[in-house]
């Protein structure tokens, strides 16, 4: 993400609506509460509407727009009635199947965890964009239905991104609380790994990729801990049982990181060491109860208001 | 991911299909050959057939099973028939939709991208498990397909994860190459924000999470320093001149987070202070064209025969 595009966020007329809060930080799009009034009013109007089964729903497009854009007009304000020409010009663009659909799959932007997927219609994605909250078309309840209206978890969403198709999207965003229904994380727990070699080891198995899978295992190395066990402890457990060692490992391995810029060394050596610091470095996380994700949380931060460089160029 | 789920990948009958390789590494099925042979003759047969309209495609299942088991028998390999019954049963279980698919995402998993969307039907499914590349269902073209059978850049699946509705699956694997037919690294390239704020800032602007997104920056602002400008440059450009400065600030990011440990300091320091180590360090591994992916690529190896333990240990 480029600084410069980032900075573009504080635009006039943002106004976040209420609810969620966690989201904050990185990209997002610039909200007004008229136009997202005129999009749930419009929502209200076509909710026993049927469906358009054409490839082109281009006629409640344009119905769409001109509630919007009447609504912006009111306001009196240009620049509304531009970025609702943009937003129209963009739905137009996107290949919506014979119902009227395409897959919106949600993701976490700091996990990089995929937390749901449905399917989201022109209405669905123009109140997503207008809403900053993750927002589906129910094929079963054949009505839209933003992710949180019920359990508060919503998905703050930064950005979202099509496929080279224009068929698929992904609201790439800030989970509120758990997404699924059961508690989960994520809706994704059932491992097809685990039902053809053997049951579930963990209840938390998710579709986790490394750095989470990694924390998984050093939490429950510190779980183990507790349940006092007679076998070796595992090098894991060593460290969270020794603070004065994992400190030093920390140490030691930032200053192998090091060495390998100094004195030249080939990549893969960088790697590996950069390996090891991740790693105890993570293990001091969990030893401090911190999760990577509040990690790259602060990061993402920063790095929206270009925070880093800020504070460092002023040193 | 448990370290004892994953110890259990070298089963009997192991034998992973030419091309890619890229995939070692972390949690993968058993491929058996002569089971992979089995699925793709029943591929070659069933190619024109049509597509089972109804809500459950048992009949094609259990024809498909019992190709699969006769192929088994003959190996006289009860095992790989238990095996076999299971895929069979997990088959069963998916929530075909009324044309026999289901959403299928294909993800990475060291970076978390997605890498693309398609469908699987059952056969897809089953191909997909038993060969351990990312295999979908054209519904254009009413066919299988392997992503990589054309440019070779195969996704190698590692897991494969069902979600709680069990109609949408996540294929999480590492990809040979781009995955795009564009030459992209993802087809999510297209950003909704970009086109509703202004322009793309830049070619590679992806559905990125935190960490990937916080490494293009770096890598830019090295592309940067080569175009000599007048402008007082970036921390992280200082940085990136300055090998001393650069190595004394992972050295001293590695002792103030360690600080927080030994001094009982709050959570949100540790978190600020690691984000601070992360940082840097990245800079670092930008200076020698490593990508973060490589590292968390050494950490999946290492953390599937749970190396990081084991090496340690033995000290």
């Amino acid at each position: 993400m480029e600084a410069a595009a980032l900075a573009r966020l504080s635009l006039p007329g943002v106004g976040v609506g209420g609810g969620g809060g966690g989201g904050g930080g990185g990209v997002a799009f610039p909200v007004s509460r008229g136009r997202l009034l005129a999009v749930k009013e419009k929502k209200k109007q076509q909710l026993h509407a049927p469906i358009s089964a054409s490839t082109s729903a281009s006629a409640s497009a344009s119905a769409s727009a001109s509630a919007s854009a009447s609504a912006s007009a009111s306001a009196g304000n240009e620049e509304a009635l531009r970025y609702d020409s943009k937003v129209e010009t963009l739905l137009d663009s996107v290949k919506w199947d014979n119902k009227g659909l395409v897959v919106a799959i949600a993701q976490n932007v700091d996990t990089g965890a995929i937390l749901m997927q449905g399917f989201a219609n022109r209405e669905a994605l123009a109140t997503t964009i207008l809403s900053r909250k993750a927002t589906f078309f129910s094929r079963s309840r054949s009505s839209l239905w933003t992710k949180g209206e019920t359990s508060k978890n919503f998905i703050n969403v930064l950005d979202i991104f099509l496929d080279c198709d224009r068929d698929s999207i992904i609201y790439l965003g800030k989970p509120d609380g758990p997404t699924c229904h059961t508690g989960a994380e994520t809706c994704y727990y059932s491992s097809v790994h685990d039902q053809l070699e053997g049951p579930k080891p963990n209840q938390d198995w998710l579709a986790a990729t490394t750095l989470q899978s990694l924390e998984a295992t050093i939490s429950r190395r510190k779980e183990e801990i507790e349940e006092a066990q007679n076998r070796k402890p595992s090098w894991t457990k060593k460290l969270l049982l020794d603070k004065e060692l994992l400190c030093s490992k920390v140490r030691e391995e930032a200053g192998e990181l090091v060495q390998t810029l100094l004195e030249g060394e080939d990549r893969s050596r960088t790697a590996s060491e950069m390996a090891d610091l991740l790693y105890h470095s993570m293990v001091l996380l969990t030893a401090k109860d911190v999760k990577i994700e509040e990690v790259l949380e602060v990061l993402r931060r920063r790095f929206a208001r270009s925070g880093i460089e800020e504070k460092n160029s002023r040193k």
